[in-house]
């Protein structure tokens, strides 16, 4: 389990909060299967259905309700469930993209988009799933339209660039600490912040708390990303969904191999630059050599520090937002849960 | 040289308002140049300034401009130019990403993206492009931009359809007419619709006159479509920018070739199979004895008349726009002006 500094432990409405949120998830589903994204020509319909039938946690669309319940309490009508749902068609928009260029033969235990059909009809479904996203966002009150469009643009701009660096670093040498930090908030992070400041400007919420908001989910953001990368070493192979190590296996520069790469002196260094370059291994003997090194460099810890360093900086954003602090225990918990999740 | 049915040929105002269409592609230019698409990751934004770098005629941004003119005599500025270059930019970005779908080496003489940098990079670069088109129409005024963005959604869905469509038609045996002409419809001419209808909405024209400006680019929009067919078997070689008879040597499904599979019988019927199945074989050939075939069909003329109805129909709308007859004459010749090109 990820140890994280827990600050707000005291959950009055937790049960209650937590029965809301798997009933907005429910909700967010029963929407996203009414949703007409179009018939035909079938080849471009039918996979924008598929990726988003494959589950998922619903995380983010969640997000833009949660923050939007931060200030309303009135039943949530089109003008703010169809605009979570866009943040969701981006999100699987980007997946069925970066599958593609990640060359990814499976997307939750099932076979991708360009798999299943072709790469040519997942550049075309996920075109055209950008285009739906944008459509949804045309539900937000009219006052908001322009301010939320702008914002979004931003986001999905920045989400395109940290794939770009993503790529990019596969083929680097070295890559810095702060190079990969920088990645990985635009690649993840910053939609996670731009789904909650969605909720706070449905909500009509100043900018302040707009901001507030964005931050609290950027920070985290990162934060998750750290736990991934954490995770993937150090989880439970009994509850992890996927391989334990794989990260390892796959050289992938994650922030522990990076770490480990700017702190490995002598026979560390030796061993890192030995496994890095071997082709012919058995993955349990590389995993064992790798988190030795790491083990030896305290990469774990050094890991966790950052990750609780951001999700710290996150929750004092959400702690400053001028809104109740018992409003803010649905956010909160679903947050906290997040961070003990081991996948 | 195509022929085609002139029902307006009195233009008093041809020299300035010729002079007005480079002036304006002039602008277009410049605009396009100074606009800031992005810096870093440079892999991300190098080939967006590449593939725009590489030319055209920017017919859709002028349609954009001229409708406009036919409403408002001021000075043009950001929040129409922006928009019509949002046209150019969603226009390129389709360009971007069916070159990747068609595997087309070259692009107005140049390396493609995805062959000059590769196929990851053109994806992902033409992503962004869409966004920034996004981008684009923020400037447009605020009471127009959800009306603008719904438009444009519609229009770049349709676009994605026909593509797909396109590729669909390449691995089925018969293509119908009517098919062929829908499918044409959404890959081409809805977007010289929309880039005229954008250039009404910006001049706050009435819905009606929104509706006449759509119909008349979508109309010579096929039109310019079958043109594009027919001058691929019967251009002057000496004025035609690629090799005349390409669609019949790659078997491209053209109106010319639906129709004549349409009506061939017998000898004619056995002539066409053959060619098609024929995988050994000199272009001259090939060219020469489709070519016959469609003689003996009257092929070519029946093109021409199909392609003329539209033109007609195209102009119908255009002649029934309440805008004095004058200031039609700018987007009346620069349109007769494409329908005389032999490329």
């Amino acid at each position: 389990m990820v140890t994280f500094t827990a600050r707000h432990n005291s959950q009055p409405l937790k049960i209650v909060m937590q029965a809301s949120v798997s009933d907005y998830r429910e909700q967010i589903n029963r929407e996203l299967n009414n949703y007409s994204f179009g018939q035909q020509p079938n080849e471009l319909y039918e996979p924008i259905r598929y990726i988003l039938s494959l589950g998922g946690k619903r995380l983010r669309p969640l997000l833009v309700l949660l923050a939007y319940r931060l200030f309303r309490d009135n039943e949530l009508d089109k003008s703010v469930l169809t605009p979570a749902l866009a943040v969701e068609v981006f999100h699987n928009f980007t997946l069925m993209h970066d599958d593609i260029m990640d060359r990814a033969p499976l997307r939750r235990g099932k076979p991708t988009v360009h798999i299943e059909w072709n790469p040519n009809i997942a550049i075309l479904s996920g075109d055209v799933m950008l285009v739906r996203a944008y459509e949804m966002l045309l539900e937000v009150p009219p006052n908001q339209l322009a301010a939320v469009i702008k914002a979004f643009n931003q986001c999905a701009a920045e989400v395109c660039e940290g794939q770009q660096w993503d790529m990019n670093f596969e083929s680097e040498a070295k890559v810095s600490e702060d190079e990969y930090l920088a990645m990985i908030r635009q690649k993840t992070a910053v939609l996670l912040g731009f789904s909650l400041k969605l909720g706070g400007m449905l909500a009509d919420a100043d900018e302040t708390s707009q901001e507030q908001l964005y931050e609290f989910g950027e920070k985290v953001g990162v934060g998750f990303q750290l736990m991934d990368d954490w995770l993937d070493v150090y989880a439970d192979q009994g509850k992890f969904g996927k391989q334990v190590g794989g990260d390892i296996i796959a050289n992938k520069k994650t922030f522990l191999l990076i770490k480990a790469l700017e702190q490995a002196k002598g026979a560390e260094a030796d061993t890192l630059q030995y496994w890095l370059a071997q082709t012919d291994f058995t993955n349990e003997e590389k995993v064992q050599a790798v988190k030795e090194v790491y083990e030896k460099l305290q990469i774990s810890g050094q890991t966790q520090e950052k990750m609780n360093t951001y999700f710290e900086q996150g929750f004092q954003a959400l702690e400053q937002l001028s809104v109740d602090d018992e409003r803010k225990a649905a956010l909160r918990n679903f947050t906290q849960q997040l961070m003990r999740r081991e996948k």
